[in-house]
Formats: structure tokens, sequence, C-alpha cells
């Protein structure tokens, strides 16, 4: 069974800031997505904040297995239906990889529900990224840290939800610490945020980091069937309860009818 | 020390349906504000849609430690500046009890970032809560399980996310099972969701409901200072680091530049 | 890649009691390990409390995969050393399946660290599995209930740790609530509670259980290298530090000395 | 209403180290029972591994509301017994904290059912603690960070189950990241586990741990009448079911008869 993944990437700093251009000549997006594609059973492609709904179609996620989300400078430029969009589907089942500065992307606010902020320093530091949860399959094939010598520095109190999984905590240079892979689950969708990548440094061409990727692709895959209606709050109604009951006292609604949103 | 605890309701059903005006003279939001003011060191006062702002204005919010939330008919008559405020309180520590249909309610949406449908029936049959997490503080009196007579069924799969605990499940006599009672933080701010309370039921007048009400307002309650500004993601600069650190390689943000967002 | 599964039984009530006899001539445990090998790639055999060290060699151990574990009348018969060496395989990255009345079992309750108590009756009641958790792997290809018409009644408040997720809650005729499908991890080792499965029932014949079983066994399948030393605590000598530190200040431990324990 | 708390300290290096004597000359245990003392509303106490019973006899338990656990080079010494009288007292409601090498004391790994291990480095370099859940009672009065100048380092990966919340993380000088504090609950008792207090350094002299100490003294209280039989599964006959229900098929055990354990 192949893994169907995007790698949606805003596409700004690539062509606006040569560090990030010459570093990553066809994108960050593509970059990541040629990483993906070097994994068995992964095809991944990518879609841009540029390309007509930003190229996350409604039958476009429906077909994708796996969302890996890049975003920075132009969070605000995201559509609020193509969010909503994005959120439905995770829903439904498909995987959801929130990258580095994706914290404060909208579709990544939207499904932790909380404010995501943290402390930030861009100083070429060095960071080393521990393995907390033994043997997750994450942190398949990966020793229990790894260091990235540049960096920009995110430190907490980072403003997520308790996640249910922590596999990583950063140590920086300067003096930070950061939880750096959190697992979620929103609906059907598995949710993977991994703090490593900003745009001026080498970060997606680092061995390790992309041994993070493609394990977080499969992990995050769900290969059950995507859920049709997410959001339906259907009514039982009562003479088809599972046990026999008689309807008593006063009522709201009518027979059929929809309940309130 | 007193807690401010604002009870927030739709108000709609108390004005337009004789049953739930006839159990509820005062309106559901009165009737759970005095439920709370029976306890030692709290003041509840109460804040319904049809107010200006709807009764959550910023200094109000400011003010409270804890808000309740109840609503059904008119979810989308809520102004989405004020979901925002409200959320945002959350974030900054202010307590938040979501009762009963405000499972849909768009401040608790916001707050989950799961879709938080579920399945419903409503026919006045038995439900009895089943207390799950031994000698929690939201069940403080409270016996291993009590029973409402007649109360509108939920349904499993219920779509939010793990919380940090369960605290009760619920038995209906249909054939169904829910999570009635579950504890979630959001920033630094304390969750609570209660499944009971159909409007055309009595169930804010049973007394183990009351009990729960009553010991959620103090759980809920965090004594801490406010956060000022919950969505800061401030910028510690290369020479305030707090180990000794140089400055490498090529950097996107100019000094004293503010992060995106 | 074969998932190695054991399925260890007590097989006491196999020999003893007619009803259990009859339903299961080869015993819960080849039941079970009959089901298991029906999957594609899940090769299963079998242990049993009367085996010399009740099938469950340190040998054996280190070969198995995923170990599924029943007992109910003997939990007292199990030697304290086996029972310490499971532990280990677990925290190792073993993983572990604990059916129905081994929430008592000596391996579950030190993997627990909780009382793991809970009400019961047996009175081959309707018991009905609601799905908590969408689109699980363990619920793959299921509804969202199924029934049992005859099991025996495990009731809520169940005394082990809050779960990393809630995958499945009972409805009991006799008006209990249980949850019926817990995950866990502990050290590497991920671990699944499964409820149903009362010996004098046909339980593991049930289509539905089955599924839940094979879908367990992958889930709680760890591919990654079982960790060879899962307790030790290394010392890392000051001059290896990844950081050059100097040494300051008294010190307790001589170099290369071991850690206490 | 007056929180008892017991320090239980091993007294072992502060009998045979001079380093250790001159920095707690009335012992660890009694620092810390003085720190918690200065608090309004408790009264603490102090028990040692050398007394009858290592002072934790079942009255005295009976009447602690939350015990402290400070432990190094003696874990092996203390009586089985005592432990289980430790364990079930936790799951009967009493509080627990273990301190910084009670990460292996056996009551803590008995509590965690993991291997509790972790890499360590006794150089004095510094340790700073991070507050990753904003105004979690815990960390009340403190700001976002603190730091040790001198402190033994502990690093990932920890063996200890998800916790339900991780409330501090610590950055080490030589390198490496530990998640310092941890809250879990087991049975009807809180548990918080905090990183610092190697003995040769005056950690508990730190105005910053006090402060987390007495913090935690309140947190990991619980009011609740403490639970009189937490290992307790009763049968509840049939004709006591809550709804009405008939036995149906055979059975295994007797009217009356207890469970199995």
């Amino acid at each position: 069974m192949t893994i169907n993944a995007v790698v949606w990437g805003e596409n700004v700093h690539e062509q606006t800031n040569k560090v990030v251009a010459d570093l990553y000549p066809k994108g960050m997006h593509q970059a990541i997505a040629d990483c993906l594609n070097a994994a068995d059973g992964v095809n991944a492609t990518t879609a841009t904040l540029q390309e007509p709904e930003h190229g996350l179609t409604k039958e476009r996620l429906a077909q994708t297995d796996v969302l890996f989300w890049w975003g920075h400078a132009a969070h605000g430029d995201v559509a609020d239906e193509v969010v909503e969009r994005v959120v439905e589907a995770v829903w439904s089942g498909m995987g959801f990889v929130a990258l580095h500065s994706a914290h404060f992307a909208k579709p990544f606010l939207r499904l932790m529900g909380g404010p995501c902020n943290l402390t930030w320093r861009e100083a070429g530091e060095r960071e080393r990224l521990w393995l907390t949860s033994r043997n997750h399959p994450i942190a398949a094939g990966l020793p229990d840290y790894f260091e990235l010598e540049n960096e920009e520095m995110y430190g907490e109190p980072f403003g997520v939800p308790e996640p249910l999984e922590t596999v990583f905590i950063s140590w920086f240079q300067g003096g930070e610490v950061f939880r750096s892979g959190l697992t979620y689950k929103r609906g059907a969708g598995n949710i993977f945020y991994f703090r490593p990548g900003h745009e001026t440094y080498p970060t997606y061409h680092d061995a390790n980091v992309q041994t993070v990727l493609r394990n977080a692709v499969k992990w995050a895959h769900n290969p059950a069937r995507r859920i049709a209606n997410p959001t339906d709050a259907p009514n039982t109604p009562v003479d088809q309860a599972l046990e026999p009951i008689e309807e008593r006292g006063p009522r709201l609604h009518k027979d059929g009818e929809e309940g309130y949103r």
C-alpha cells in the first residue's frame, strides 16, 4: 500500500531570500518531498501557497494520507476556507505533520486549541534533540540523541496542550529547552509536531532529521477508510434504541429534526 | 479568597418553551449561579446572549475566575469576537466549564480542536454516571455512581481529544455510554466538560449534579495571577542569552524585529 | 516480517470445569493462538502455567514480539521470577496484551502500578462495547459498537492509571460501565488491556473479539530491536560530556563507580 | 485544615559523609520538613530508614496526607512490607512526592511500573529548570525558569510512564535535558516527581526549590476521606443489580464467593 503524502510549503523565502534559495533551490517543500520519496511505499508531492486554493482542493485532500505543513512569513495569507478543509480532513483520518514555524500556522492552531506560543532566538546555535520515548516508531533507527550544529532556538513554555506522547526534547546552547517532538490525535487524525527546520539552515538535508520525517509519514498514516462525515451528530430515534425504552417526559425536538449547531 | 464565577446562558428556550420556563423560571443560568453561590467562597453572577457583547466584555472576563457555559439552540449567534476573547481569557488562566450541549458551543470547539460530535436521543431515559477517577476533587462527596431518572442521551464516539483525566462515564438505559466528565488544560486555563443538563429536565435541581458544579468551580479556579499576554512569542536577543553564545550563520530577522504570525 | 506472538494461558478451568472444557477443548490459549494465526504475518504459539518456568524462559521471551496473558484462578501460582522476567521483556520492547481477568495478573499489576480493582458480577448479561477513539488501529474493521450476548460484568471505578488512550467502553445490561480497551506504554513496550473473555462464555469465538485480538497483536508489536539492558542507568563521565564542563564542588561517587540502586 | 506531611529520609550520607553532614546538620529530611513547616497549614514531621518499620507504621501512614521520599544509597534496605504499605496508602489517597534519587526508590518503582532509569553525571554543573505548564499550582510564584548553580546531571531517556502533566524540564550545562517535574495519579493518590536534590549540594536551601516543595505538598494533598480498602474488588450479586437482570448461562462462582486474586 502506497502512502500519499503532500508537503505544503509557503514558498516565500525561497523566492525572496538568497540564503534560503541557495539551500533549497527547488524549495523546502520539494526537499522534504524528495526525502519522503526515498522511503519505500511513499509517494510525496507538493503544494504551495501560491497555487489556486493553495494546492489543497477538497479532492486532493481526500486522496492525501498525510499532510506535511511548513509555513512562517505568510501564515495570515492562508485562506480560512482552506484551513477548515484541512482541519476536517484531519478529523476524517488524514495525518498531519507540523514542521518548525508551523506552530503558528492556522491549521495547527485550530487543531491544538492552545496559543502555541514560545520564545525564540535566531543565532545559529547548537541544538541537541534527546529521545524521551524509547523505541517510539517516530525515532526508529535513531540514537538516544542527535545534534544540529546551527538552528534557531525555540524555548519553553510552549503553549500547546499536554501531548499524548513526548518523543523528543531539545537542548539549546544558549540555555533553553523545548519539547521538539509531540504526538496528538484529533478526530481520527494523527498529528505530529517536529521542531527543527529554520529556513536559513540546511536542516532538511540532515540525515537524522530525514529519518524522523520518513518515520513520521508512516506513523501518521492511518490505513483505515476516511470517515465520510467527521462532524456528524446523528439522532438515534427512540424506536431504534439498542435496548427497548419508552419515551418519557417533555421534549424539545420533533421527530427527524436535526440537532442544533 | 472569593472565586468569581460567571454563568453564561443562552437564555433562549427559557423564553420560548413553557416546559423550560416552568423548570427554570429565572433561567438555567440563574439556577446554576444560585447553586454555585451556595458554596462557601464563591460569588457567581450571570451573563446571557442577549446582553451587549453577550455580557462578556473584556473587563468582565478579566475579573472572572471561572466561566460556566450553557448553550444549545443559538450557538451560531455568538459573536466570533466574543468567542476569541473567551478563548484568550482561558489561555490566560480563567477556568472554563462547558455544560451539556456546549459540546458544540464555539468557545469549546475552539479550545478542543476536535469535532466534538456525538450521537443523541431525547427520550427522558435514565442516565447513571459512574466515577472513574477515585477521590477526584470534582467528585468530592459523591458516591461511586449517581442517577438522573430523565435525561437526554449522548453517545460515543465523542469527538473530543483524549482528556487529561476521565472523571465520569455515563450509562444510558437505551444502550449507550458516554464520557461525561473530562478535564483539559489549554494555555494556563483549566477546562471541565460535564454532560448532564438537557433543558427539558430538572437536572440542575439535582443534588448530585449541584455537588459536581460546586466542586468544578473550585477545581477550575486557578489562584495564580492571570497571564497578561497569553499569546506572546518574545524574541530573546543573542546578547541576553542565558548562556554566552555567539551568533553564527545567516539570519532572516533583523534586531528587534517581531516574529511572524 | 513475521510477528511472533505467545499466548500465555493459566489452563486451570479448562482442566477442571466441563463448561470451559467444552467451549475451549484445546484450551483458551490455543483458541486465542488459532485466532491470531489466522492473521497474515503472525506466528502464535502458547505457553501455560504448568510448563517449566511457565513456558516463559528468558530465551523464549527474547524471541517474543507480543505476549498475550489470560489468567484468573491461579494468579498467585505464577512465580515472581517469571513475572519480573516478563516485566523486563516489556520494558525492552515486547508488546503485552492483558485479557479480561488478567487485570489482577501479577505482570499487569507490576506494569500498571495501581490496584487494578473493579466490581464484578457473573450473570451472563449483555455487554456492548463502544468505540471511543475513531479509526484507532485496534478497532480497524469494527463498527462503532458490538455486542456480546453473555458476559461477566466488570464495573467502574477501575483502579488503573489514566491510559494513553481509551479505545473501548462497555455498557452492561445490569447498569454498569467499564473502560474495556486501554493503551499504555512502559519502557519501550506497548500494552493493551482488553476486557472481554470470561471462561464460561464463548467470547473468544466471537468474530468481533477476534478482530480486536488480531488488531492488537499488530498494534502492540514494535519492530525496533529490543533494548538490551532496559534498566541500565549509565554514568556519563565528566570528560565525555557532550559540552565541555569542568567538575566543580564536592562529590560522592568515585570515577567509574556504579550508581546506587 | 492542616496538612500532615511526613518527610522520609534515608539518613545515610548525613552520617557518613562530612560534606552532606555540613550541608544538612539535622539531616536532609529535617531540612525539607523545616521548609514545609514554613508554609501555612502544614505540619511536617520526619521518618528515617533506621527507625523501627522505617518510621512508617500502618497507623502513621493512615494519618499522613503527603509523604515525601528521599533515598539513594540504601534503596535495597527498605523492607518490602513497608513498601507495599506505602503503595497501598497512596492508592487510598495519600499524596507522594518522590525527590531526586528516589527515582529508584522501591515505592516509586512500584507505583510507576516502568524501569525509571536515566543517565547521570556528578560534576556540580549548572541546571536550569524551565516551566512547561503555565500557572501550574506546583509552580505558583515561580518565574519561567530558575537555576541551580551546582547539581548532579540526570539525562533522558527517563524510563517513566508518560505523565499526566510535565511541569518542569531541566537544561544541563554538559548538554543533557531531563523531565524534572512530572505528575501522576495511582489509585486515589496524587504523585509528583521532582528531580533536584543531590546530597552534596545545598539544593534544599534554595528558595525556588523550597517554593516547589511547599507548592507540591498542597498539590498532592487530597482532602477527601481515604479509601478504606483500596484494592477491594467486590461482587455485585445479580439480585442487587441496578437494572433488573436475570442470570443466564453457566457460571463459575458460587453465591457470595470471593473473586480470584
